[in-house]
């Protein structure tokens, strides 16, 4: 067995035992996944239940569960919104794959690789509406509106990622107001639904949402970094795509902010050019600009914000879990 | 003044007199598209708004109008309504022209000819969520629940059209039910929302929606019949796609239906083919089949029971325009 085969093992295990107060209310999010996510027609049968296994850690619909048995009892609502925010976010990643025109996930070929990128885009919009048609089974409004605004902002901060492709004079403010709509704020709304439908008050609902969007900034800044100095084989997915294409990280913003003129002309032709190994040439600026830490230190401090919201909430299994994923978002290293 | 442009502006004119029992409810729908469509971020604001052109004719917020105004009263949540219909219309537009590549649309560059295909696929998206988001703030889940199903039957529709792509044994009952599922699904989805909220009763409702459906299976026919034989100049939009991506449809299903063995495969030939001229090739072949007239004869004969359910509804000026836009759909050039 490789090394990699057991760092993912490793995952599934923590992950496993993170899970454990919400382990039944997770199978039963798998089965309405199962159950919804299908077809008549073989063709589309086949790339729908396939698009189902990308999502893989399951971090959404736990993080629904969580703040839903953090706040009071689960219901039949809570399972389904938490399949809800899964097929969302897989749609997500199946348009991100696109966009990035990546190859593996999650130790998977992507749609766009298995496939091509026409059933990428054709099974993240059948994720987008089957989400939104299951949420509207609801009997409010509520989860609609919810999701609706959530996932609408997501896009805006896809788009705005776009646009600042290969712009790095881009500040920190806006790396971390564009990580808090593409990434924090489906985790926010997460949590918010959740607490919501567990009959949590406004304040223990908003604290919620406030938890789930520092978790999910520290999250995209750790997935940040791993794009950087991660090792493909051990995180299952492609790395290295950022610098590609361009996108500005943390720590590429940080070694940008720091470095004379004469130096920030050096990491430009890096980052502007088009070498293969850019990760290798960027390495010892990394090490230079002390980036990583710097960057690690930024998640930890939105994973401290994330455990402060949690105070407000009787002591748990659940809260307990939800402190403890907010060590995990920062150190995994897959 | 090319011709083309004469045609194109002759056509705007026959649809601004169809719709004008319904002339100052567009206004008001465009008024909110405009109002919703924009971004803070100029990036993102220049491609929403640059999407919103995209969709021309305005047929479904059209046909949401009149559904009303044949039914009942309209009412503020009918303009919302037929702004979301417009908005999930575009998205299905934006993401098809990822699909066929197409180059222009409407007589305007596609968005991933001017932008890129990574920016195709995000506009869509941040159509589709925000058209959600849109629907939820009405007072009941009925908008979303309706939206939500159509739009997931469309999808599904796409799918299955993709995944027949290349396979001419494909019958003319399984084209009709892509069809039907991929435009005439949201023509009835728009149909229905028009008359359940002017408070139609659910004969009045499931009449209208049978009359949507007819007409977007009779206005497809007639989209298939333009990519095979229309003028590009005056359609205003990339032509012989269908048979570039190998799409079967009608007349050259029927065609296939009719041919011997040794004329299928010298038909079979061009269509698996990679020559650029295809539709002067196959131009003969539905000559000798009476391809054409006899798919037109198809797109008649869902317009005339589109026109049948009609006859359930009380004489007024929406009706006639209804009416009238079953020919319209059947006889327009472009």
């Amino acid at each position: 067995m490789s090394t990699n085969v057991i760092a993912h093992a490793a995952l599934a295990e923590s992950l496993r035992a993170l899970y454990a107060p919400i382990a039944e209310d997770l199978a039963q999010s798998e089965q309405i996944l199962r159950e919804e996510m299908r077809s008549d027609y073989a063709y589309v049968d086949e790339l729908v239940r396939y698009g189902v296994m990308l999502g893989g850690k399951r971090l959404r619909p736990a993080l629904l569960l969580l703040a839903a048995r953090a706040t009071g009892e689960v219901n039949r609502s809570h399972y389904v919104l938490s399949a809800v925010v899964e097929m969302i976010h897989t749609a997500t990643l199946v348009h991100d794959d696109v966009l990035d025109e990546a190859a593996t996930r999650r130790r998977l070929a992507t749609v766009n690789s298995r496939w091509d990128n026409e059933a990428s885009v054709l099974l993240g919009d059948f994720l987008f509406t089957h989400a939104f048609y299951l949420a509207s089974t609801l009997e409010t409004t509520y989860a609609c509106r919810t999701i609706g605004r959530s996932t609408n902002i997501v896009c805006e901060g896809e788009l705005r990622q776009k646009g600042s492709r290969g712009d790095f004079s881009l500040s920190e403010r806006e790396y971390f107001e564009i990580i808090d709509a593409k990434t924090a704020e489906l985790c926010a709304c997460a949590c918010r639904l959740g607490a919501h439908y567990a009959g949590g008050g406004e304040s223990t609902v908003e604290a919620m949402a406030r938890y789930g969007r520092n978790l999910g900034v520290a999250f995209q800044i750790a997935d940040d970094l791993l794009d950087v100095v991660g090792h493909e084989g051990t995180v299952g997915k492609s790395l290295g795509t950022d610098l590609e294409k361009q996108k500005p990280t943390l720590p590429v913003i940080h070694i940008l902010q720091r470095a004379t003129t004469a130096e920030k002309a050096q990491v430009l032709e890096i980052l502007e050019g088009d070498a293969a190994d850019k990760r290798d040439l960027l390495a010892p600026w990394l090490d230079r600009f002390d980036a990583v830490s710097y960057s690690r230190k930024q998640a930890r401090k939105f994973a401290a914000a994330a455990q402060e919201d949690l105070t407000l909430l009787p002591p748990s299994p659940a809260v307990e879990t939800l402190r403890r994923l907010t060590d995990f978002v920062v150190h995994r290293s897959l």
